[in-house]
């Protein structure tokens, strides 16, 4: 985005912000974690409770929250010869955090630390690293200068 | 991204990930929302708070916070006939949380809420809307099925 003018209140009041209620929803510290696990593909109790060292009475807790907001689907699953167990994955509005969990991660590969990134995107058939980007509709690079906000009236400071 | 196989933990260990530390830099409530009035463009201690109806003292700590982090400058400007005053702009490390934010702001506006979004950005040229992309070198759409993640193995877990 372009740097904005300097304006003396945001056009959107925040009690309409849906930042603040995405933030209640996945931004607890054990909740990121949970879902940049499940991100990964970890989907089972007992691996998400071994991978984050979380307490299990927390883990219950949180998936609870994250399975009523839609973002993990709670289903049992059985291997030959085990009891049945409960198993997390992300439903699709779960996996949809993967491109601002992405966005956020490269933020902080850029700006925090030492540069490095733990991991990366890139295409499988020739190996080109990918990265998040703001497109128009015929997928073409835009210039910051070329871009402007515009706000629903519905929204908008009265 | 796409649906990743079942594993059994992350690859990457949970102390590694930059997503915790970005997330207690950026991630505090009333932090949110002074980086979401400064991407739409306030910069001033008085607009901030009249903005966001903060007390004080909370605002003078977060800006503190934002300051020595690096994604707020602190400096200050004097209207003619007025006292010096301080302004807050967002550094390019500030700036930079634009795409993440509207990235956020995406998923919110999809899966939260009534469906509508309290603004959009599109090109001031022709009024096509924006969005965020996963795009390879060439600035062309990749599809889930392509996209493969390849890890570091210097923060590969041991």
């Amino acid at each position: 985005m372009t740097a904005p003018p300097v304006v003396s209140h945001s056009p959107v009041p925040a009690r309409n912000r849906k930042l603040a209620r995405s933030s209640e929803l996945i931004g607890g510290r054990w909740t990121l974690l949970i879902l940049r696990s499940a991100l990964y593909g970890v989907r089972r109790f007992d691996d998400f409770q071994a991978d984050l060292d979380i307490p299990r009475s927390v883990l219950t807790n949180r998936f609870a929250g994250l399975v009523e907001s839609g973002i993990m689907a709670k289903r049992k699953y059985r291997e030959e010869g085990h009891p049945t167990r409960i198993e997390y994955p992300l439903t699709k509005m779960g996996a949809s955090l993967g491109l601002p969990f992405f966005a956020m991660t490269e933020w902080g590969d850029k700006w925090i630390g030492d540069g490095g990134s733990p991991y990366m995107l890139r295409l499988t058939a020739n190996g080109q690293r990918l990265r998040v980007a703001l497109v128009n509709e015929r997928w073409r690079r835009v210039k910051p200068s070329e871009i402007e906000i515009v706000i629903d009236p519905k929204f908008r400071r009265s």
